[in-house]
């Protein structure tokens, strides 16, 4: 974890076993130091320790975040939004999933993995790759995040959840901003997101009890997956909202 | 420019000067080579050209795609929406800004910098940088594109093509979910975006008409700037063609 602010979200958790850090960052960050073994080091060690381009005065070593989905949904009093990475490939985007998620409101994030067409699943990213947890900007630590090997038993424990399954799918469904009908936005969902060039799987795609669409009004082919998540999460967090006013 | 996808998008805009591809890759993609000077590179070299983490197989030159605001405003016909990023100092971000205003509609993308407090332009990134190219996914050859030295200058320029000037600011300004009173987003509009970490300027929150704020429901302590970028654009563009029904 890099940086002092993600480095406070982790301590913050519970979750923080260990500090890297110059002496200058120690002096202006005495608090993140209190109660955890602390190692003083060169800002060239720093920069060797992490993959940043520019490399922070502080870096910490924390607990992994993942833990199963169904620990993780006994533990939500009744959920209204939660969004699920389907074999996600870019740790990058999935670390602006996380931060998107968190914005937007929702409970949990969950990476789930795809059966491959051809056989064997795709597991997608780790949310532990360093390029996630700096892509979440602390996020990582404000909400659970669940793992599961199959996007169809995630699947199945969300709408055990009483959460409706909603697929983000670029080239078909409903478009998220016709005013006509907002209603179906306003329950409670999950919100699948597929990888970044494929998208769902049919098979995933069939899982779902509607799919939902970003409307393109430029000539973009496509949206970058953290900003399609974004605006379908808001999209159902701001109907949610008005439905209950 | 990497990729077949986007050197196509290039080819279309009349911008494509070189080709550098594998034999593998011309073979598939044959349409791009007619009419433009082609060099045909092993793969080693082609991973030499690029950043990109995993290489393509064609690459593209490119003539350099901005141009001065007036001209690209002397261009549009009453232009509805237009993004502005201010001393943006990630080119990934700025890419994504690009990509995001592209799906939403936008007329044009300005980049322009910003006048340091302690004296000096803090002049943002440039465009052409190969991050933005890659991460504008085409993009950057579908809408005009402007750079401008000052935010001042710019904000002028787009007052006076008949655009009111939105500035997106994390800490304060209308929220842009509010249902109560939605029409003042529906107006003709540029949006300016400022610093990943800074925002915007005081001086440049001053240029702008209205300040509008995408309201966070979790923890999260900011949107990356391309996503509160989309959500921003798609608030407006949602807003325009709910007026216009």
């Amino acid at each position: 974890v890099e940086g002092h602010h993600a480095v406070g979200e982790a301590k913050a958790a519970g979750l923080l076993l260990q500090l890297f850090v110059t002496a200058a960052a120690l002096e202006r960050h005495q608090g993140l130091a209190a109660g955890v073994p602390v190692v003083e080091v060169g800002e060239r060690t720093l920069r060797g320790l992490t993959g940043a381009a520019s490399p922070p005065g502080v870096l910490g070593v924390s607990r992994l975040v993942a833990r199963p989905l169904a620990e993780v949904l006994a533990g939500l009093d009744s959920p209204h939004l939660v969004a699920v990475g389907v074999a996600v490939g870019d740790p990058g985007n999935a670390g602006s999933l996380i931060r998107a998620a968190d914005a937007a409101g929702a409970a949990a994030v969950v990476f789930a993995g795809e059966p491959r067409p051809g056989g064997g699943v795709d597991p997608g990213v780790d949310p532990h790759n360093d390029k996630c947890v700096r892509g979440s900007a602390g996020s990582l630590f404000h909400l659970p995040i669940a793992t599961v090997a199959d996007v169809g038993g995630a699947a199945r424990s969300l709408a055990a959840a009483g959460l409706a399954l909603f697929a983000a799918d670029a080239h078909g469904g409903a478009d998220i901003d016709a005013s006509a009908d907002r209603s179906p936005l306003a329950c409670p969902a999950a919100w699948l997101f597929g990888h970044e060039a494929r998208g769902l799987a049919p098979d995933t795609l069939a899982l779902a009890d509607a799919a939902w669409r970003v409307p393109v009004y430029g000539r973009a082919e496509s949206l970058n997956l953290a900003t399609a998540a974004a605006l379908c999460l808001y999209a159902s967090a701001r109907a949610q909202r008005q439905g209950r006013r």
